[in-house]
């Protein structure tokens, strides 16, 4: 409603109305980022987080857990496209993916866009979220009915440690390392030696979203991610892009003991030969840009010292179920 | 933070959710007034009026018209209290009510708990607004089916100009004169004396609503009604009681050519003869606290000299549709 | 938007700035109440409390402490006159007063307006809010020079424990009973009864300002208040008055061992004769209706069964420095 | 003021203060961007705008104008290094710069680090924008007392239709181009082919700031501005980053008749020889990075048809003084 200014005027109650519900985030402590709403779709609470889906007029649908955005209709598709296809696409033949959470099934849905991938394990801890998306986010029905994707509910260390299955791709869609939240174990150097490393086969890529990337927020988490995994890899590439509904930069990082080298012609041609569709964001030119870390970003990340262990984590702001 | 850290920790990010939608309404320009929202319920335009439902966490359900509450389920009961029961409780024995808008339903709800009246009438304008309450206000349920109500759509105005039948009480339950609005009209000395009075029988009782009767706000209409009013009929009782979702004292101005006199005791036992249940606000004394005005609002309304008319009207915050 | 369309057209960007600074309080966990801001006047704190006198647009220069509206310039003579005038008229002959709190110095102000005051003892914790209040509150600027006022830096228990003088009136103009704030043992019976009781002199009207006395807040701490000192004293007075920056009606008890009765002549003629200059809201009618709560709260006060000992306090929503 | 956790809990009060003032932005009518503020520092109106210092919590000091945020300081170095340095580096030999707006004081300050520079002249219609950034923008003292800058109060299109000097750089810094703002006619194919244009050197430089780019705002202004420049000049470059304080990335477009090309080594060379200190966000490769747009931001640019003129202008969110 609304949308259309008529002629007598009538734009004005309708403006009115137009804003006066919101949702409110806090980016940090002082700094709010807030959006008009059409509607609360959904709201409900697992056993691990609390869940809200928010019809948003600036950026659509948007799924909100414990309340911190994290996925929204209208600019996911740069989250997900940067997650997936560069990785996926400097492994020269992938086959199996393993995805440690990723409940939302957008990251799957990228991943099922590739020719070569004939299986992916989804591996949420939160069976409520995974049922909640596969209602609510029609965008990645298709995904969640694919014959090649195995959806599995367990916390994702577990699963790592218990199975043997190799992987040419393990992907790290977590929540952020949010103090009490369930996942900050998960970005622990010992983790990815002793977990995930073993976990891949040879010539195998992890890559992980690894938090605020912007010139000011990427010391919170990004540049120590990056670090923890220069200690355990031989070959690590980071890189971000501008999420809108995230009001920041975000980062991923990459990693592989095999090199990660592909310019941009290379990656248009894969991506040519291997992806379904067009992507909207990511082509050989925006990787090319979105991995030249811009001055600031780039010295920390060479310099940064500090390792993500358990006894040493750091955390985003937020506090999450369990702090 | 934490005030009540209960063992499974689920404070924090229940109070970090609870916190993120949020309902926000300017009072005036400089003011706002925001409630944490549960659900939006419903939304919808009229062909006259922006109409929404909102669950709203300090207020329960509120009725939302152009942007500006109605009516919230935690406190409408002040309000339609009392609206409703001092001038039916000033007259000796009324039978037959209209009400000029009231399409919530809520009036009627309250006229319709008094055994001598066998006839109310609610003559509003807006057929969507009054579907929309019929269905989703589910505390009018009951009144909406009572046999003694009749629910005309049509411009009030128009209704009592084309009808000849005479009423012992007339209840103004309109929206407040805003710019634009569809009610100014409504307020107006030519309107009180040419359209209502005639439509009174001998002895018959007028009410309205009369917008914030605040300390500061009180000057924007209600004492201005209180004048226009003063002009048509021999005997008027202004009074007022504060409404927390409105943040704000509110008004009522009652009118007659009849004396309203009744002191608490005979209020308290009108009220125990004729109205089924109790009420939830309004007994004797609360009415004699309620029409015994403070120092400043009574001196304004002694001293105001503006009468209401289409040529000189006074407006409260806000637009109309048709603005 | 626009509604005074000025011909050199001020109003857009006038109204584009007018909001963009804001003051927000949070009246409850999920009910907020914004004024615009015309400017941060100063900002400090002590080692009791956070203070800030703001520049609002909707209720002039406002008093901030611990991030909770203590008075704002509009508006903080109707807490004032209701604090001070009803028991001070009450006495038959009142002398010396002492003043629990009252830093700000409007309780002063209003009190030496008194003719038959000869002295005033404002006894406050916190030197660094006095110093605040006197240089930056001008309205108080005469009341703190006058030599009838002895301002005693001190916690008001100590100092009425440690002293021998009786008064004819004991004032509470202490913060509410916030979880770790510092006043909350100054509301309990014990300190009724052992430390305020024996410093009145025969005929002594001791009174207290007591939190918020809406229609649904007056459970927090307004009823029990009230409760508390029936148990002390034997005539205990409960009133009421809508205070348009707190957003709520707000509560006082006044309590005695003689009689607290005059009716609104009488008090309008102890004004007349005892006052100086013109009470802005307070008169005898208007005590009257404040006097006469409405049915919910009469109820309410009638019917409680709290009784305030440290063991047992109640709180209103905030959080003091120390909790 | 409150940054530390004290072990005695203080923390919480301050964390209750230090958010009870805000800076609200609405970046679009959907979406508000919110600063938690220290203090209002300054306000003030000119014959053009309205103008406000604030001291925010996340961003340092800000300057609004009608209600925007024109410059944080702590990121306005990457609005300014990046306007200034690509096209005066660029440049073989840059002498002489003109300034179209600028009053802030930051761009002259890049500029005058420049070592080839001897002239720099800025052309600012508010006298009082720049009396208030010179006494408030402490930052900027120092250019501002360079003997080598000329201001000059003036319409920049009126300064350079009126004059004959010509320059090696002329800078774009004026306000975006909203509806009824002083600067829209400035953006337009006209006013660079017939008024900038003429006023360049052979090999001379035009740059101006050239709106929001983001995934989705680029389509306001940026690809416009872009492809009004290549209908004028040759050679013509479009480059963005993200300015955290203003939520969005931003974007500046250079063009010349004259080969806009150096790679990253090239400008990190230049920069070592030419610029005084070092820059904090820019560098060979973060231009390299800035200037390889992404793919959907390449494609508008490429695709963009619309040409900026007086009668077909667009324009970004927000009213300016005369709209």
């Amino acid at each position: 409603m609304g949308e259309v200014a008529l002629s007598n005027g009538q734009s004005h109650s309708l403006n009115g109305y137009r804003k006066s519900c919101w949702y409110e985030e806090e980016i940090e402590d002082n700094l709010r980022w807030c959006f008009a709403l059409n509607s609360i779709l959904h709201t409900g609470a697992s056993q691990y987080q609390d869940i809200a889906l928010l019809d948003t007029k600036p950026f659509g649908k948007a799924l909100v857990i414990d309340g911190k955005l994290q996925s929204a209709e209208t600019d996911e598709f740069i989250y997900h496209e940067c997650l997936v296809h560069p990785p996926v696409l400097h492994h020269p033949n992938p086959k199996n993916v393993f995805i440690m959470g990723g409940g939302e099934g957008s990251t799957a849905r990228e991943l099922l866009r590739h020719n070569t991938i004939d299986q992916v394990i989804m591996c949420d801890i939160d069976e409520e979220v995974v049922d909640f998306c596969k209602s609510y986010l029609v965008a990645n029905g298709e995904a969640f009915c694919d014959p090649r994707l195995k959806v599995i509910i367990n916390d994702a260390r577990a699963e790592l440690e218990a199975g043997e299955e190799r992987y040419d791709v393990i992907v790290g869609d977590l929540a952020d390392p949010i103090d009490g939240g369930p996942c900050y174990k998960l970005y622990t150097k010992s983790f990815y030696e002793f977990t995930v490393k073993p976990r891949l086969k040879e010539g195998g890529i992890f890559v992980t979203q690894a938090g605020p990337a912007g010139i000011f927020s990427h010391t919170e988490v990004f540049s120590s991610i990056y670090n923890t995994l220069k200690q355990v890899f031989k070959y690590v590439v980071a890189y971000s892009a501008h999420i809108p509904s995230y009001a920041d930069i975000w980062g991923w990082v990459m990693a592989s003991d095999f090199p990660l080298e592909l310019n941009a012609e290379e990656i248009d041609m894969r991506m040519r030969e291997r992806i379904k569709g067009e992507n909207r964001y990511l082509d050989g030119k925006t990787f090319s840009s979105a991995s030249t870390l811009s001055k600031v970003v780039r010295n920390s990340l060479d310099n940064e010292t500090h390792v993500y262990t358990e006894e040493a984590a750091r955390f985003i702001h937020g506090h999450g179920k369990h702090a």
